[in-house]
């Protein structure tokens, strides 16, 4: 009897909203999990076939949720779906925009469970996808079935899932331009993005962009005797080593000529904000187990990730990689590289002059091939944005303070692109924590972060259609 | 009748040594894919018992050819066959030494036919260990036998097959050691080495030394994403390129402080000599599909190769090398470098001083874990010795001109330590050609080569047991 008055009391306290999702936790749970069992890694070709299951499971999720229609839909890539609901023509128009394609998950042995078959273990879900984007993205579709069952829907709201953001969204740019009367709306809403810790709420009001390459230098046509051959042909290894050294300089300045021709410096005032974020940098270094960072010289560790650009190389590869030893001058040697991007700089143009650069600086000895693989602009979200005001109370009732507007050091490529072809600017609510390990072994996703993920998706709707 | 007539004159103008080779053409090719078919790579764990089966053939070999005794011997590593025929104490013994492993066969996808699968195209056996050293060992064993069968048998002969010299005979040496008295002898015989072409004869009177280590840099403690680090991390992967940048100056000297302090500078007169080999450099580039050759300045190619030192990386990797993008700062950066030393290099001394100087120049940002995987020490044989001489006269009894002595770039460092725990120097007859393609895909051996070996091996015993 006094438990039973201890659940009413609960419920009574409860709004609507906070009860529906409350009695249908579970479910929202096993619904996120059938998701995420599906292996959609968008760089592996193997892998088309879970490319539709996951895009026909998000069809489903969203029709049952209560959308007017909703259908998967093909594009040059992989399949993307749309769904609407529209109350009615006069209320503002909100677009969910989430991706169910997941990046690759190897070193595999370093997962602790299946990364396919998702484990909660200390109140967190372990998966690849359970953040990065399956986690955050079914949050959107759970808020949207909450406001439609409880009867408290204020806007009218249009869902674009896609399949290929992992590999940097090559196709929906296109498709966008083609369905844009359908898309029509007044703000993107998108969770891909984190907070500053479980009790520090944030919206990152500014990304990255991205240029992304794969290079190959070939030396001798085959595989040579290192003994008969070392020291008078040059090896491919060692000339690639040497190109990527050459590539940044003793302050970390990255040497392509007129690579920061583009770059906006922000002023004293900006770079004094930016830097009142919380960084414990003794935390941060533990945290990652190195002893010294290494970045730019003249900025701090918050300007290096937020407002400044990198050159990192994301893979490398050649010659002999098995057990012991091999005595091999190798023919080539291969890397994946990328640069980090930051507002104004283009990234088609970085592509190309990076591919310039790189070619102009390969010895004769050597031949050099440059494949540009993908990229995206960079991004800022003005704060004085309706929406964005919104989503600052949304996280406000939820979290219980104001949000810190932030910048974050990750590419959203396809953020730029929606407004550049949509004319659509787009609020990042995002809800993941640096912890969540997304695109590493064992990512994760606390089941705290998915539940208040919906409710304040949930309050953003209310306030959106009160401004 | 006149066909009769053509061979019998054709056999009479053949000594018996000639004609039994003549008559046993295809058995001795046979036996020889008998043993190529065992795919006994000695540095990949898996083929431990292709090993012993390969030690088990040669013991049988031995044996059928007419041995007195033949048996496979325990050792620390691999088994190593051992088998002899005393015919007179007072006549001269000749130890001949060859090796039964064989090197890894990736990219197996460059390959024109299974590398274990000897297939003859083009007058050439094309099969892994075709050359190195299946095929070029096999003729001692088939040279031996025709000798014995011929009743022209003229010294004592030991056999000694090991089965790690591709992973650098880690444990021959002390074999030899615990086995010094079985294996007295006047002289070691090797056929492991090249001549210039194939109507220029040489024999191999200088051999490299070898170091090789494998290097681990790691970064962060696990795979970071490339945005939300990128900048502020150190990258491994591009710590290491500069690491291995830093290795080699502007000239391609070495600058691992006191690397050079122990070579000793050949003398004008010497280098002179040396140089007098024929090379065609635009041929040599234009086989391996180079437009420049990159060397050590001051010195030439053949001297590159020859009487200089070398740093090579064999081997590189890191990151994410599958297929597509993946925006990751790795947590580590692996590779796998050697140097060819000269004589008088010490490769101990050389491994610790690499060791140290690659951990002194790592960054803080950064953990170096560098690990010795093997080494050996350069050779030299005078060509006064009698048994070169006699090695001289018996090329220039089977293919018309006298062998030119050369320096070659590759390392056998078993050879060095024979001469410290025997007591014997060794003469490298080798048959090789460049065009065979050891250690690469597409390894072969032009039949020719083979019978050619097997007379002129018998051609030695004769000279050295007349000198």
């Amino acid at each position: 009897m006094a438990k039973l008055i201890v659940v009413l009391i609960k419920h009574l306290k409860m709004t609507p909203i906070k009860q529906y999702i409350e009695e249908n936790k579970q479910r929202f749970l096993d619904e996120l999990f059938g998701l995420i069992r599906i292996p959609s890694i968008s760089s592996i070709a193997d892998h088309k076939p879970d490319m539709l299951k996951a895009a026909e499971y998000w069809k489903e999720t969203i029709l049952k949720a209560g959308a007017d229609k909703a259908v998967v839909m093909p594009s040059d890539g992989n399949p993307v779906v749309y769904g609407e609901k529209i109350i009615d023509p006069a209320l503002p128009t909100v677009l969910v925009y989430a991706h169910y394609d997941v990046m690759p998950v190897d070193p595999l042995d370093l997962w602790k469970s299946p990364p396919f078959e998702p484990e909660i273990r200390d109140g967190k879900i372990y998966a690849r996808g359970a953040d990065d984007d399956k986690g955050q993205g079914f949050m959107h579709a759970k808020a949207f079935e909450t406001l439609v069952k409880t009867n408290s829907l204020s806007c009218n709201v249009k869902f674009m899932i896609e399949g290929e953001e992992e590999i940097g969204s090559p196709n929906l740019g296109k498709w966008c331009a083609e369905h844009k009367d359908m898309l029509k709306a007044d703000i993107i809403i998108v969770s891909d993005t984190g907070i500053l810790a479980p009790d520090i709420p944030a919206i990152t009001t500014g990304l990255r962009g991205l240029a992304y390459w794969e290079v190959e230098v070939t030396g001798p046509n085959r595989d040579l005797h290192s003994g008969l051959f070392g020291g008078a042909v040059a090896n491919p290894i060692n000339t690639l080593a040497e190109m990527i050294a050459s590539m940044l300089d003793e302050n970390n300045h990255i040497t392509i000529p007129g690579f920061y021709d583009d770059v906006l410096e922000s002023s004293p005032e900006e770079r004094e904000l930016l830097n009142k974020a919380p960084l414990d940098i003794d935390e941060y270094k533990k945290a990652i187990d190195v002893a010294e960072l290494r970045g730019e010289k003249g900025y701090t560790t918050i300007e290096h990730t937020g407002i400044r650009p990198t050159f990192d190389v994301c893979g490398i590869w050649g010659g002999y990689i098995g057990e012991g030893a091999k005595t091999v001058l190798p023919s080539k040697a291969q890397a994946k590289i990328s640069c980090r991007l930051v507002p104004n700089q283009n990234h088609e143009k970085i592509a190309v002059m990076f591919k310039e650069h790189f070619e102009k600086i390969a010895p004769k000895s050597v031949k050099v091939n440059v494949k540009v693989l993908h990229g995206g602009q960079a991004y800022v979200c003005p704060i004085d944005l309706p929406a964005y005001k919104a989503a600052e109370k949304a996280y406000n009732d939820t979290y219980g303070k104001m949000p810190i507007p932030l910048r974050s050091g990750g590419s959203i490529p396809i953020i730029s692109t929606f407004e550049d072809v949509l004319g659509l600017k787009s609020v990042l609510m995002g809800f993941g924590l640096e912890s969540n390990a997304i695109h590493s072994p064992n990512e994760n996703f606390p089941l705290d972060s998915y539940y208040r993920g919906i409710e304040t998706i949930a309050a953003f709707y209310k306030h959106y259609a009160e401004l």
